[in-house]
């Protein structure tokens, strides 16, 4: 009996939680439209060659992979977005419009042991800006990101855009006395140093050529949390570099401050975004409390088209899954306990008080008022009795009730609105047009 | 470079093709919530194991399966979701409501060999109602299909519903000669006889017992075709049987001609749906003129979520894929040869004339009106000249331009509507609630 339930770290979607899926979902898609990005798709698994390419063969024991009986070729489910879309961008550089903004809602795949905040298989939404360099395309896709967040209820004390630009950070880095040789090994060891023994981060950061106070530098850079509204003098004197050296903050600071965006965002130097494809700004959204895994990462990836046979693009883009983030909202009370609230409701429940005539009417105006473009339901019981059924009408949520009773002798049913009570008697040749008029004014009000 | 390429018989969605996907899912999608369906999902790969309960081992060359690295469970991408609907009904299956009517749009993947109508990599709707045994629920899954058929621009005169009942159909078997043990082989020869040499089919006919006017018989029962309309008496004279044993159909006819589908469907007593599970009525949909393969296939399976370890639930449902339903809909004209029609209009296109003061405006109005729920974009280009981005804006098919220009200096933005050309000077603070009132205006017209 065990192989009959879902593989572990995946989901079942009952009706109640597919609700909530696509709450979130739609809210995601109607920001990246809002802010002027298309949707794009992609296969759900990709040559295995795609992912190592970018990532290195150490991936492969993070995906699921595969061949197909028979054939020869390595595929893998994805487990990000970003080499598909770097891909599909290669292939069709000469032809996409500038900048090209494009966005997915993909599921994704993981074979790493599932936890909190972590599942093998799960929706990421992921936005993405190509063909455009600078502070204005970076914030582009982080006003996306606000959008969908402020639209899901949170706010800025709740969440933050844990900012950084690994060319700024770099100088830190320089200025801090590290050679030009180890700024990968250093912003591995950055990235890594909470995951890390104290021993062992001691161990690397003296092969990075750090000495003590080099060392106690390294860990206040790490540390350093600001405004993204300060000025960049403060910035630089509080890392002990010159103004200089961090243009492109200035540069982002600037265009977040003129969105209004910049209580969502603060400078955090101890964010590396461990994926070596990473070019200039790099971002997580965390929990104001720091609590779980980040809800979204992203960064600019200048590199990635042309690594995948394209010309030189730039791009800057970001992930958000729905694991981290349900969590998050669930925590903050910012999700219905019950989906099924969420569940579209009926606009109109079908009643026969069960007489022959009342019978055969009762089909075609069912399809009559579901061609109209309703969602129409009728009662699966036997029973007859109409105010059991007006009772279920209630619990199936429907906004009206169509009753097909003794009034058909002369022509007429009745229509009954279950929000206020009222009800009225119309000829039969006008109930959809009448059903048509008020559920459209129900849904506005 | 080969490796970089979507793996064979899989899609690139590029923004025109994704809005192309997303007309037919919409419409689906809509079609099963106006009849009462609700939306569930599951996991993208399940045990292999829930795929051989079902379809025997014969199943395992079709599908791609794999194991995670270290792992010891066999998984499988899934080839269709009634395992999934199955196992996740049986699960539940003590507080489910009766019926249950569920609906779903998942991805599927077959490991066979792509051709015209079928890759590797599919769309699939799934309409299945459970708990209900009879011909209303059998009438419901396919008023729901009609439905979206029609929606999707289709007539009864371009695809027909083929319909057949096992019950019946074994009835008819029988009364040709065919002795009750070999009726499953029987309805195998009928399920293959086209793909049959003439050589084999005669030596599987004769296995079956069946001499030569019997094998004439058979050939004339897998030709039959009748309009479901017709009566019981007719029916059973074109197959040599009584009326009574056709009881099944004959209710089924009563509603289908109740609801006014008749003229989308026929019987078909060449029709078997090879899946060995199916128990009543089945169905195929098709092109009327032949064409292609099926576009959606389904039928009843009352044992199935009994085989999954839940109770006996009667279960109604079919699946409607998206690569033959598009080739129909393209061969007809029903899809924009471009999907780029298909995609969101902005509703507002931001321009400003380059000065300091425009500039400085444009970012917070940007996000004001994207945070109003509009689609809003602007220029990446370099120039301020306002002919120049007013060409622009209708290369982006915006409903109004907003013009950030000289009438700053006294408060005040432009708005162009750019489908009648029409403009007029607002004051900035009344700019957003102009614009909202505009676009609701024209997304009604």
């Amino acid at each position: 009996m065990a192989a009959f339930q879902s593989p572990k770290g995946t989901r079942d979607f009952y009706p109640d939680q597919m609700a909530l899926r696509r709450h979130v979902e739609n809210i995601w898609r109607k920001a990246s439209v809002d802010c002027g990005f298309d949707e794009i798709e992609g296969p759900t698994f990709e040559h295995l060659s795609l992912f190592t390419a970018k990532s290195g063969p150490g991936i492969v024991s993070e995906l699921f992979s595969f061949r197909r009986a028979g054939g020869s070729d390595d595929y893998a489910l994805r487990p990000e977005f970003t080499p598909t879309l770097a891909r599909m961008a290669a292939a069709r550089a000469g032809t996409l419009s500038v900048p090209t903004k494009w966005f997915a809602i993909p599921l994704h795949f993981r074979a790493e042991r599932p936890q909190r905040g972590r599942l093998r298989e799960f929706v990421q939404w992921t936005v993405d800006l190509l063909g455009s360099q600078g502070a204005a395309a970076d914030c582009e896709v982080i006003a996306c990101a606000v959008l969908a967040l402020e639209r899901l209820g949170l706010k800025p004390t709740d969440v933050r855009f844990r900012m950084a630009h690994r060319g700024a950070s770099a100088a830190v880095l320089t200025a801090a006395g590290v050679a030009d040789e180890h700024i990968g090994d250093a912003f591995e060891l950055l990235d890594r140093r909470d995951k890390l023994p104290p021993e062992e981060f001691q161990s690397r950061a003296v092969k990075l050529g750090l000495d003590d106070s080099a060392q106690k530098r390294f860990a206040a850079i790490a540390g350093t949390k600001l405004p993204v509204s300060a000025s960049m003098n403060e910035v630089a004197a509080s890392l002990g570099v010159g103004a200089d050296v961090l243009a492109p903050l200035a540069e982002l600071s600037e265009k977040l401050c003129a969105l209004g965006l910049s209580d969502w965002c603060q400078w955090d130097f101890g964010i590396v975004r461990g994926l070596a494809y990473y070019t200039g700004t790099v971002f997580e959204v965390h929990e104001c409390a720091g609590r779980d895994r980040a809800i979204a990462g992203g960064g600019r990836y200048d590199g990635l088209v042309e690594l995948f046979g394209g010309p030189k693009m730039p791009a800057i883009g970001f992930g958000m899954g729905d694991v981290v983030l349900g969590l998050v909202l669930a925590d903050k009370g910012l999700l219905p306990h019950d989906g099924s609230q969420l569940l579209p409701r009926p606009d109109v429940f079908l009643i026969s008080d069960g007489s022959d005539l009342a019978e055969r009417e009762l089909p075609q105006l069912l399809m009559r008022i579901r061609r109209a473009g309703m969602h129409a339901r009728h009662s699966w019981k036997s029973t007859k009795n109409i105010g059991k059924l007006l009772s279920e009408a209630g619990k199936h949520r429907a906004r009206i009730a169509l009753i097909v009773g003794a009034e058909l002798a002369e022509g007429a049913v009745v229509i009954k609105d279950l929000e206020n009570g009222g009800q009225r008697i119309v000829p039969l040749a006008d109930a959809v047009e009448t059903l048509s008029a008020m559920s459209s004014a129900m849904m506005r009000a």
